[in-house]
């Protein structure tokens, strides 16, 4: 019914998956920075990191930049443009909500890293791993269909079980936590890294919609 | 000038219409659960409807789910297709609203329950219902375009007077509260409602491109 | 390769573009009354200006309603339909967050204007400055073409810029301030500020989007 994503644009154009392949590896790098920056203990180290971190977010703008000049200058047809646009979108709001998370941590510069900010950042490590694992198999999606899906599905996974860590920190935080600004600053690093696993599961949908329209 | 969503795909597809009845009938259902959550006292009480309301939402995931393995298995053209998904991703995200809400009244654990959060949970009762109702309308769009077209508008009423509601509330607590922790819940509660009521909004929002569209 | 904006919608459908521009001329008469409203101090007064923003807010609803109803009565395409359709939804997206900014000065009433409110506000009025000059490029996008991609980089630095500033006010505000319930007023109005800014970059996408299709 419809030409395969492969047909479409990779002979002609495979420089979109090579950036689209940059941007993603650059969200795994991204995560990982988030973990170690969790494993320092002053405001200074924080910041160290969330600079690395914006350093980061600042290349896949330049990325994002190129995808959008690339797609301007190159003569495949408007809706594939926009598949890739909508994708180099999404994956930029990955690497934004990391951003945001760590630069929570920094500025608000909680006394105590609580538990479960560290298993949602392990969670957002192992999001950001899965879905550059599926944009490398962006450019053989015919082959590839079952396995994506199944990243899709894991992706739909990972969301839930953030949410389930959320949930109970939430729950205790505000059982035992007397101190207003303490909780505060706990209880929005919390949302903004769960926030981050619902811009990875993201990715995952439009994933899934590129399926659904070249597999 | 174009044809209608009726011909282009019920004869063919009545399917995409029942599923989505379903899901705009189990966001019926879950903001009934909420107002019923809003009549009990205990935290173990909310807990369980929030547990109640959450199979909701997972049941409408499935459906979700399946939505997206008809659409890629069926003939239908990628611009109907991207409708229905629309629809379906709009409406999945007013359960997840109410899932919010009724999760925050449960994990927070406000002392009490302010009487703002019980109008806005009537509004989104009210809303809920409004949809499906317009829901149930899509698959004779043209017979009925007058009548989405009023509930599209009394969505936007709708919001417009939860918006108010929640402006009021607001203002009483930061001028009355002195709690800083108890006014977060009630703010946070307060706000989670009033975003549901902003996604019934864009629900209706969808129901006017389809309008656009189709009718 | 495809036809200017121009050739496809100016000469049979000037109207939308003089309704995108109303659109935008508001959401500038907005910015100057939030910054208007900043100069002055008691709640009353802050009510006042929100009521004033917030009337805007309706007439950019209203207008965006006549968007809508012109689109479905005019037989341009469905696909520039809905570029046409999603700038008027961004334009009033800014114009929504300048009245949830506005609105929150209003109702949580801060003690104290912190200095990067003002600040903050002073970034949304240049920015919807530059939206309203882009959106008046429009009718003319192959000529303008250049100068709508300076204003779409601009948006990006302004949002940057605003970042900064949001980023820097909340650092200091997490050390100095010990009373809760202040810190959170403040927090929640530079957010929604910094968010305005967001909106606006936002629509800057679309323009970015435009240019790719049409230019």
């Amino acid at each position: 019914m419809q030409n395969s994503i492969l047909s479409r644009f990779t002979p002609k154009e495979p420089k979109f998956f090579n950036f689209l392949k940059q941007v993603s590896s650059i969200s795994k790098e991204a995560s990982s920075l988030l973990g170690e920056a969790l494993k320092t203990k002053t405001q200074e180290e924080h910041l160290d990191y969330f600079h690395k971190i914006k350093e980061k977010e600042h290349k896949a703008d330049i990325l994002a930049n190129k995808i959008f000049e690339a797609l301007e200058a190159s003569f495949i047809t408007p809706f594939d443009r926009e598949d890739i646009s909508e994708l180099s979108n999404r994956l930029d709001d990955v690497i934004d909500y990391i951003n945001g998370s760590s630069k929570r941590i920094a500025i608000y510069n909680p006394h105590v890293i609580h538990p479960a900010i560290i298993k949602l950042s392990d969670l957002v490590i192992a999001g950001a791993k899965a879905v550059d694992d599926g944009i490398n198999m962006l450019s053989s999606l015919r082959n590839n269909k079952k396995d994506v899906k199944e990243i899709v599905n894991s992706l739909h996974k990972l969301e839930n079980e953030a949410d389930e860590v959320y949930e109970m920190a939430i729950r205790e935080i505000f059982e035992k936590e007397t101190n207003a600004i303490e909780l505060m600053k706990t209880k929005e690093v919390l949302s903004e890294l769960e926030k981050t696993t619902d811009a990875i599961e993201h990715v995952g949908k439009i994933l899934k919609t590129i399926i659904v329209k070249y597999a």
